[in-house]
């Protein structure tokens, strides 16, 4: 284990977490609210202390997959660590627990609160919480892999940790190059966003905050009513970009490359859309039977399939309301999420597809025992070794998430919450149904259960595998294994 | 496509139930019952029509996978469409859709009824309906398989497709003696019951039908409240009975060899009685800090874990009513099920050991990329094809559970009623939560829900791919062609 590496990635991280936290502090400015003080510190001391343990860059520097995954682990672990301080100095919210979980829920791209009264926060806070979605939404470590040069090829590893989907594609030979490009078509969305908000003549601060919500398929509303309260035009516009931040980016790449062919044969896209208009037609088609009106039912419905498929979390009007046929629609989409190489959550729409055409690969088996055709994507066979890897992936997630409904179930809260709020966290999509709904929130649960749904949150986020691995005990016993063997042969 | 083979084998199966429902006859007689009438035609019917289709046995008698999975499946779609005939016959379950879904819970030994009254129907339908478990829970095609002379080693195909669990151990080299051990275990296993029953002086009846119950780990009960009113004796016999038709009959077989080392060296078999042990205590505890004694508590826990776990479904209690967690523990415990090799249904624990000891590979793999160690099981390495057909298998199982609380989600009751009726479907247990808990039953649905159910029940029995291959396009497609090729051949 290079571990002065992963000392000086840290180091690094906490660095830009320090200079990213002074963003808040020019809100606070502009507001002059006196919590900006408490930000200014919490940005000086990470500067300095990241500054400090990150002071002589490594010689060795080559990163294999395992301390790629610690790597990435911890750094989250650290960014909510340090993130959540300025809410406990401010006061805003008093207990470290209540602090880390709406810290994690931001960084993750959750957006699951404990904050019963949003609007009571300062607006440096509230800037501070939505521009954590922004950050944890592209992951900060790209963000460090396109800023700073890393030797040897082995910094995909730490790529891989932190980036969705099954397989991270370099979009170009070089890994700097890839999070160059991934980072600048999402700060050109989010800007093309902003623009189009400022353009509805939304509030200034309203517009970034959304605006970072959206970008990151984050959904910490500012509002208590999170959109319900915003105009027709402006619901429509964020609902069109959360389903833009669930696309696969190398889509976006391509069409800037002008490889239009390419970019409109990627099946995932394609059955991204395709799931969003069934969902959208079944909703629509339900609320119409409702006394609203098709405009608006058709608005509640793209406006809430794109907040749950991409896992941002926005509502625009209580579901937990609607009919039990468009809660387990909802509670379906939850799990498929959005595209790989996007910002979004769940499952992912190319791991789905690939599911599907195992299983269809299985049935093929028993008609022609001894055919060997491979599952294709795109046109092209995918390696059995990443068919095998999705399925573990899912395996491990189903076995994660029912221990997870089994141990925040000691509260006795009933089955649709405990399992909504598992659903809800571990996908990274905020709310639930039930006790965790869109007009609840999750402070009803005990200190105990926050932290287990804090650890889905960060599993969610990083895939599972880089944090499963910080908590597998092999792990360790081979690195004091390895310390004592070397001490054996000093001696 | 072997179709001769396939009818002559169908024709046997409707033989033997038509011999098989003579039985009824005879408790009609006994019991001076008019409905016996029905019983007799029915059979008659039966057994004339089955000699007539499998009349002439075809002589090319070689059957693959594929004809093994499409026998079985028509088997047991025959054998529920003929067994539900009486019920119909003698206006006691009047619907077409009802008797059905009751015929098909009694073969797959689910248990879920659409009776509101159990107690009003005639001596020999109660008889009929528990028989049904007693056949299914071994197999109808293991029957044939152990009377009937069938040439090639590929009636193997008939057994692994009828047969629960991940592999299918030839106990000894020919798989009729396997089968004819196999039912005499069985046998056996009843017998003893039978008379622990009597000497706990409950009614020869009642001991008759709890039995089959038990055995095929069925759960149709004889009263309105289930097992509620019977003596904690009673409750007992019948809860280690329950676990006992749960275990992997391969120790057993192991037991009667004399082979105790390895049957005690079972790995399954240990994870069985953890996870009851386990469950059992939380329970327990549970239960205890409630109005309950501690000796009620004890029955209540073990009652309710061996019917859950081993997907009997019988009730001593309202579990609907238990606290949150107890519910989660036994939604949970639906999935586990029994062993692979006994008559219960479920996942299966050996599944869920081999998916556990998957992802602990997993995580290895991020330590050790290079190791190539291989799954143990009992000791001994388990091929790749089996790790991927369990996982495969897993997949395949999830898709079919998310789209059927999908499909019956339409008639918009509840999230936990849908969720655990299709589990106790699904997984063959019987009461499931809420609406379908085990004080109420399964005439709630409406008629397409029931044939959704009805179509899980099976699957789930058959173990999936048998019943899915029949609706699998490709394999019709399959026929239609080479049908044409062979008749453009002839021209």
């Amino acid at each position: 284990m290079n571990r002065s590496m992963i000392r000086y990635i840290l180091g690094c991280v906490v660095q830009i977490e320090g200079a990213l936290l002074l963003l808040p502090c020019i809100v606070a400015l502009i507001y002059q609210e006196r919590e900006g003080i408490y930000y200014c510190i919490v940005a000086g001391a990470a500067l300095l202390i990241g500054a400090i343990i990150s002071h002589n860059k490594p010689k060795e520097q080559v990163i294999y997959l395992k301390e790629g995954c610690v790597t990435t682990a911890l750094s989250w672990i650290m960014l909510s660590i340090v993130g959540c301080v300025p809410f406990i100095l401010t006061g805003e919210i008093p207990a470290f627990a209540d602090a880390l979980f709406e810290t994690i829920s931001g960084f993750t791209t959750t957006g699951a609160s404990i904050l019963n009264d949003v609007e009571a926060l300062s607006h440096c806070s509230l800037f501070w919480r939505s521009f954590t979605h922004w950050i944890g939404g592209m992951g900060v470590l790209v963000f460090l892999l396109a800023i700073i040069p890393l030797s040897g090829g082995s910094n995909i590893n730490l790529m891989r940790a932190e980036s969705p989907g099954p397989s991270v594609g370099k979009l170009v030979p070089k890994v700097k190059h890839t999070a160059r490009i991934l980072y600048a078509i999402y700060i050109g969305l989010t800007v093309l966003e902003i623009i189009l908000l400022i353009a509805g003549s939304m509030p200034l601060f309203d517009v970034f905050c959304t605006a970072f919500g959206t970008a990151g398929t984050g959904g910490f509303g500012i509002k208590n009513d999170s959109f319900a309260g915003y105009s027709p035009y402006l619901q429509w516009v964020v609902a069109i970009f959360m389903i833009l931040f669930g696309v696969n980016f190398n889509m976006y790449y391509f069409l800037l490359f002008r490889n239009v062919k390419k970019a409109f044969n990627m099946e995932e896209v394609r059955g991204y859309f395709i799931i969003i208009a069934a969902a959208v037609g079944v909703i629509f088609v339900d609320l119409c039977g409702t006394a609203v009106n098709a405009a608006t039912a058709l608005r509640d419905a793209v406006f809430q399939v794109a907040s749950i498929i991409t896992t941002t979390g926005f509502s625009s009007v209580d579901f937990n309301l609607w009919s039990q046929q468009c809660k387990v629609i909802l509670v379906l989409l939850m799990f498929v999420g959005a595209c790989a190489g996007s910002t979004g959550g769940g499952i992912k729409v190319s791991r789905f597809q690939v599911l599907l055409k195992t299983v269809g690969k299985e049935l093929d088996s028993y008609i022609h025992p001894k055919s060997i055709k491979k599952i294709k994507m795109d046109g092209k066979p995918i390696e059995h070794e990443v068919v095998r890897a999705i399925n573990v992936y899912f395996i491990t997630f189903m076995i994660l998430f029912a221990s997870s409904v089994f141990l925040i179930s000691f509260e006795g809260k009933d089955l649709v919450t405990n399992f909504t709020a598992v659903a809800a966290t571990i996908n990274n999509i905020g709310p639930g149904l039930e006790m965790v709904g869109p007009t609840s929130n999750f402070s009803v649960f005990g200190t105990f259960s926050k932290y287990v749904l804090m650890f889905d949150m960060i599993a969610g986020r990083l895939e599972l595998f880089p944090l499963l691995i910080l908590f597998y005990p092999p792990l360790w016993r081979d690195m004091l294994l390895k310390k004592t063997l070397k001490r054996k042969k000093l001696q």
